[in-house]
């Protein structure tokens, strides 16, 4: 029996593209036997070898896992404009020409697949444009970098600073050795740009993304959120606030019942706010090899069984960069009389309600740790700054977002 | 500017189907912005009205949320041999009558969907079906009834008795007042078969499902879970064995950092694992109207969208129906010396290696709880049997299963 080819050119042949050869010729038969098709390697292109306009033409699919935004660009455009499909593993570019891109692809009627570009395996791509295509999202709540989560937990785990904690990740291969693109939270921005432009139906560009990085966390906040049951993690937001959205990244801290508090390591999650469905929450490693090519893979499979895949531009939402949040408060002071008052009056002029507080003696100082329930940020700050500036204050103010539980 | 519509018809107006029309009203503009199709509900039938023929003649896809097999099953098939969609929520149809209704649906070219089968708005089917229909899956674990979950939360929780915490689920409405499909595993038992098709691509029958529910559960159990830092939940199991396959329901204990060990309350959770990808977890609410809605509304919006469905025979896998499990065994025993010694042996003969033990007094008697390494269920039993019978066994004795962790 004749089985028709299907035939697949890759660009680039890193870690992830290697994974994916082997994937391919591992799970060919699968695949064939699946979509009635057996996919074939058509040609690979690095930067030592290969040809992109004979690998161009020799395929039905590319799959692009250079990463970067060029040359990538100009290969995935004018891939499409030659009338193939393709599947991308690259959050840089889709998050700062994802509009250019997902045009072509409807212009040309192709398809553009780029699961792996967020949480690698985990399928939060798909479910956004599928399973929940017709729903109303409200919130995304996701821990989207691999590296920076491993970090944290070594931090909780040991007690470890975080120079030390990165240290142990660069050994392990879990952080690269000029690590600021994750431990910065770009990348996160990145992929939380793409997830709010699917889930709202709304264009996001990296650029609208706010984002605060890991480095400044202490051991001290990883012994405070012990004591307090919570978790300290990277997190990821894009939500409706206000008729517009708010998409951002930064440290917070997670009570112990939230979905995302117990993911640990290099894994990656996402919990998805709907009010038909209540929360989705999607798990699993974010980043590898192997684990990639798989979301890869699945991409591939999915233009060989042809459904639709480019977000339409239903809204115009504005984005909104002042949002509420509760928010933990460690200040070091002297240790005299009136200084939690003086400090409790200066956030509560700005409308500032506290929820927990904890006093520590140590010699002539004093660490004072505060929780205080959700308010505009700009307010919260704005207190914040003015407490800085009290004489008994001893260092820097520090601040993180606290997420709060939903359904208590 | 005209827009054409796309027809629904809608089998069964109860908890589901009411939610379904009420989602499908509200979420009208954002279907037709995504698909370009508005669609419309073409007719409604119910125990009292409406005419299943009138209603076919009118419809592009069929939602059938009626339940149990008959009339389902004809409704269903019919449908399809007149050239229409079908999406289902029917976990006892499918999982007993799959075969038919999926050849049936290859046949006419039509597609059947189902993601409200399996954990509600919890995405599995379609994550099995697409974004891993190339990959090997090796097991899924799966909570995957709602309402045994809550009731072992509630114990875990509370300390209550299984009478009593059935009783709170029904007053919550966690439970029917016929609970016994429920609690007996057989719903669980129905999806993991469904689930175990899907991931195996292999046919699976619900009578191929061993299952065992959650009805002689005590407070003790959950007293000792909570000792050792276990979770207790009714887990569904589908793995691959020796060249086959198994597919089962029993209560068993989770280690504490297992994906599914702290998923609670009505909740329900898929953990996939596969080489390629190490895990991935899904989790959600598993039941409720408007959750069960939303998940057929995904499934309405793929149909619109053309993609593929089905699930094709690839292998003919067998059936394993005596697999390794670890267990932790109770026993009540008069309190005199020799007793674990005695009981060791017989545990040992069969190849059974004890991993922890604790015995505690309670008078004239003392209670004897072991946890045990993975043995081959079968052994472990016939062990338990020859320990039953010893003289100083006070009663029956009680065996759980552990699923130890798969990384440490």
């Amino acid at each position: 029996m004749s089985e028709r080819t299907f035939n697949v050119g890759l660009l680039g042949h890193g870690t992830v593209g290697a994974a994916f050869v082997e994937l391919l010729r591992d799970r060919a038969d699968q695949v064939a036997a699946v979509t009635g098709l057996r996919p074939e390697l058509s040609g690979v292109l690095t930067r030592s070898r290969g040809d992109f306009d004979e690998i161009l033409e020799a395929s039905d699919l590319i799959v692009e896992v250079i990463g970067g935004v060029e040359p990538a660009r100009d290969y995935v455009l004018r891939a499409m404009q030659a009338g193939k499909h393709v599947v991308t593993a690259n959050k840089l570019l889709l998050s700062q020409h994802g509009e250019e891109l997902w045009a072509a692809a409807r212009e040309h009627d192709v398809q553009l697949r780029y699961e792996a570009a967020v949480a690698g395996v985990v399928p939060v791509i798909r479910v956004l444009n599928e399973s929940l295509g017709a729903a109303h999202v409200d919130r995304i709540h996701g821990i989207v970098n691999g590296t920076t989560n491993f970090i944290l937990s070594e931090m909780a785990r040991t007690g470890a600073a975080y120079e030390d904690a990165l240290a142990d990740a660069q050994q392990l291969g879990y952080a690269e050795s000029d690590p600021s693109d994750d431990v910065s939270g770009r990348d996160a921005a990145a992929k939380m740009a793409i997830l709010a432009r699917l889930a709202f139906n709304t264009p996001v560009h990296l650029d609208d993304v706010r984002y605060e990085g890991i480095e400044h966390l202490t051991p001290e906040d990883m012994e405070y959120a012990h004591e307090l049951g919570l978790g300290l993690k990277l997190i990821g937001t894009a939500e409706r606030v206000d008729g517009g959205i708010s998409v951002r990244v930064h440290p917070a801290f997670l009570y112990g019942g939230h979905p995302l508090a117990s993911v640990d390591g290099p894994f990656n999650a996402v919990t998805i706010e709907s009010p038909a469905i209540t929360e989705v929450t999607l798990s699993g490693p974010g980043a590898g090899g192997p684990q990639t090519a798989s979301a890869v893979l699945g991409d591939v499979v999915s233009a060989m069984i042809p459904p639709a895949s480019t977000p339409p531009t239903i809204d115009d939402l504005p984005i909104v960069t002042d949002v509420e949040s509760a928010f933990y408060l460690y200040l070091e002071v002297a240790d005299r009389p009136g200084v939690l008052a003086q400090v409790a009056e200066l956030l509560g002029m700005q409308g500032a309600s506290i929820k927990s507080v904890v006093q520590k003696g140590l010699g002539d100082n004093a660490r004072l740790v505060m929780v205080v329930h959700p308010l505009l940020e700009s307010r919260f700050f704005a207190a914040v700054e003015l407490i800085g500036r009290l004489d008994f204050v001893r260092a820097k103010p520090r601040a993180i977002r606290v997420i709060e539980e939903q359904f208590s």
